[in-house]
């Protein structure tokens, strides 16, 4: 059994290695680029270099880092294996993988928006409204809303009280935040009014409208995505001539 | 870079993984029980002792054995981290599990029927029909079928032309084998039926109909679940008065 200590050293590991991940998206550095050294970043988070090595490890054993022999310590994939359970991050043809992702989505999410409006409680209706207006605020203030939108859409994957569709939604969420994220800055009104239909459906627990509002807010990006993938295609037709 | 015979170590310790791993779930061995020695291993499968060692480290990695010094190897968790991406494992509530999967597998499934019966070689419609005999042979004849029927649903899902989806369901379908297998020997002659009647609708390119099939196929399933389900419930409830 670890030591009381040893569980403080985790921790302390634990949220180093989250400082240090937010150090190298945030620069960001990129595949390939080095770390300082040990002493630089104990002396950067304000802890001991045994720390720093143990933090080291889990970023390593999560695919982030890589320590070369005599060389130092690179970074190896700025996605997490852990947030990339599909396995994504190989996809060469990142513009099919958008249409995949919102073909999927589209199969699922209105089905999800169903059963949320069934089983949401008071107390989440009044949270899924926060959610809405948060990301409605952004948008109309031209902030980076991608995050508020993933957490308004796995919000209502939580109301449908089915654990496997909250992990599932995660993942494709997270996925379209991390490899393809072609619609941001288009499809700022459509996702302001389809998202309030949304949340109103479910809040007077009304499943029919839930299901068509997602499936509209959807099909939105849908038509979106699709403008681009055919764009895409014509211009790779024309290559081949 | 790696030099040749460095890659071939990686290929053969892969090998020895994989036969490691099967040796442990067919025994089975169970968490905690200990593995026999690294000289044993190594005549067991006719390898080096560093092969061996290499093998058991990717075993570790993937939460299956851990080494404990001075000890030896031990089974850690007969399910790989890779394999387990829904970190379904630790729900102790197996029965409301299979009523969640079973309820995304409603909203899912006949929408990627419909899209296999639209997108569906010729070619792929052959290899779907040997699948969807073999199922039915092994349940005449009593056999072990569950991965067979793994791979009917996922053969379905690659015929669909979205990897995401592909993905999504070979991650769900391996969540039925692994966690809950509650409808086994119960669906014998509704599984045929519905298993042929998808078949058919993909074959003919039929989408309606290979929607409404697996809607079918899965409703048998969640009824059966349902049952199962309610029954605990009551039992629950009689215990608690």
């Amino acid at each position: 059994m670890a030591s009381f200590s040893g569980i403080k050293n985790t921790l302390l590991a634990e949220q180093v290695e989250e400082q240090l991940y937010e150090y190298i998206t945030k620069l960001p550095l990129k595949a390939g680029d080095k770390l300082p050294n040990e002493f630089k970043l104990a002396e950067m988070f304000g802890v001991g270099r045994s720390t720093v090595r143990e933090a080291v490890k889990l970023l390593v054993s999560r695919n982030v880092l890589e320590t070369r022999r005599g060389s130092g310590t690179y970074v190896k994939d700025l996605v997490p294996t852990d947030l990339d359970p599909l396995n994504l991050r190989n996809v060469e043809d990142k513009v099919t993988l958008a249409m995949n992702l919102v073909d999927l989505r589209l199969i699922l999410e209105p089905g999800i928006a169903e059963l949320a409006a069934y089983n949401a409680t008071d107390e989440e209706i009044e949270h899924l409204k926060d959610l809405c207006d948060t990301v409605e605020y952004k948008i109309e203030h031209d902030l980076y809303y991608i995050q508020d939108d993933i957490d308004f859409h796995t919000y209502i994957a939580r109301c449908s009280k089915n654990k496997v569709v909250e992990q599932i939604i995660s993942i494709l969420e997270t996925a379209v935040l991390m490899f393809v994220n072609l619609t941001h800055r288009r499809l700022r009104q459509e996702t302001i009014i389809t998202h309030r239909a949304i949340t109103k459906s479910i809040a007077e627990h009304d499943p029919v409208g839930a299901r068509s509002a997602m499936t509209m807010h959807i099909s939105y990006n849908r038509a979106a995505i699709k403008e681009i993938y055919d764009a895409r295609n014509r211009e790779l037709e024309n290559q081949e001539q």
